[in-house]
């Protein structure tokens, strides 16, 4: 049993082809801004590029509708809009908002990689207020006490949770109070939240340890 | 087909179980801290925290020799060490660098995450002499100039990179030379590297459209 979604109409999409598929979009954008010349490129290079085997790229892909395929490849720009099509990637404009300003938080109002995806990052929280008076800024910083207020005006939905780790469940927990449906949690700690709240952990440990455990003691078959 | 890896004399484990596991240690370490009270934890439990299915959480602590299974769940701190030995987590300090002092980078001088990892940032590089010299760390900061003396003598295998987009390529295929094995890539850029050299893509704005993938329009099965 595999953990699938339920799309009406249209195929299950296991939820790790979407993972992979969603970064798969991304790499193909980029390598459109960073390789122009480049017009295909073949499953065994998309292998070397993410360390998916060539048989989970190829069954991936299969999973679309239209794949982009041809004789000498598959043509990247057709492949990235097929995904993008078919997970609703970039149909709107999405806001989210960055909830503590710290080092790590801070370096995100001047982020680069949001700029070609469909993310708009539309307001800071800090409990701090005169870090949200001080830092410069492209979009408006809020004191924390606004949170409930901003969140549902501007209709966020995605939270950057960037708070000290000890703050991190409880001000998570009021994220999702007032409406936040999806938290990209950068803290060490473990959130436990109600089951409609989607938290994707990113964490430079766990990233190192899979580094380790792959280069350290097992080589790929 | 699956990606597996071979380790000698133990049973293969899938490449993305040791992802899956290495982040449930983690987890369980970071719940140990947060909630002392806890002994034990249910697969249905770890499946709440985690949003993988009970029956994925089973299969892959199956893989274990030990697993610390009592008749109440999973004994925590058991099941944690029996993923630390068998993944060889933690056996020994590993050395790491961060790449790109910006605001991104230097978020990490000061940075809480690793505190409970193996992984000890001993070096930090940036182009600009001027950062370097201004910026506060608890580890030595130098000019990228001297990046492959300072890896060479310190026997640094990993590296984060935070240079900025347009400078990735570059300075990944320098560090690929001087003797990083693993990369933790938090810029935009796709990176094509040697295959003895392992990467992982960090980036906010995959972590968004998992979310909202999930969300927007599927509906776990």
């Amino acid at each position: 049993m595999t953990e699938t979604y339920t799309c009406a109409g249209e195929k299950n999409i296991p939820k790790r082809t979407v993972e992979r598929l969603t970064q798969l979009s991304r790499l193909l954008e980029q390598t459109e801004t960073q390789y122009p010349e480049l017009r295909t490129i073949s499953s065994s290079e998309i292998e070397r590029l993410t360390g998916w085997t060539n048989h989970t790229v190829r069954r991936d892909i299969s999973l679309l509708k239209h794949s982009g395929a041809t004789a000498a490849g598959y043509d990247i720009h057709a492949l990235k809009n097929a995904i993008r099509e078919q997970l609703h990637i970039g149909a709107e404009e999405q806001a989210c908002c960055i909830v503590g300003l710290g080092r790590l938080g801070s370096a995100f109002l001047e982020y680069e990689g949001l700029k070609d995806s469909p993310f708009r990052i539309t307001a800071g929280f800090d409990s701090n207020v005169n870090r949200t008076e001080i830092l410069r800024s492209s979009f408006p910083l809020y004191p924390t006490t606004r949170m409930k207020e901003i969140i549902e005006r501007e209709h966020i939905q995605f939270a950057i949770l960037t708070v000290p780790g000890n703050a991190a469940v409880a001000t998570a927990q009021r994220l999702a109070e007032y409406g936040i449906r999806g938290i990209v949690n950068f803290t060490p700690a473990v959130l436990i939240l109600p089951s409609e709240i989607e938290v994707e952990n990113v964490s430079v440990a766990d990233a190192l340890s899979v580094l380790a455990a792959r280069l350290a003691r097992c080589r790929p078959a």
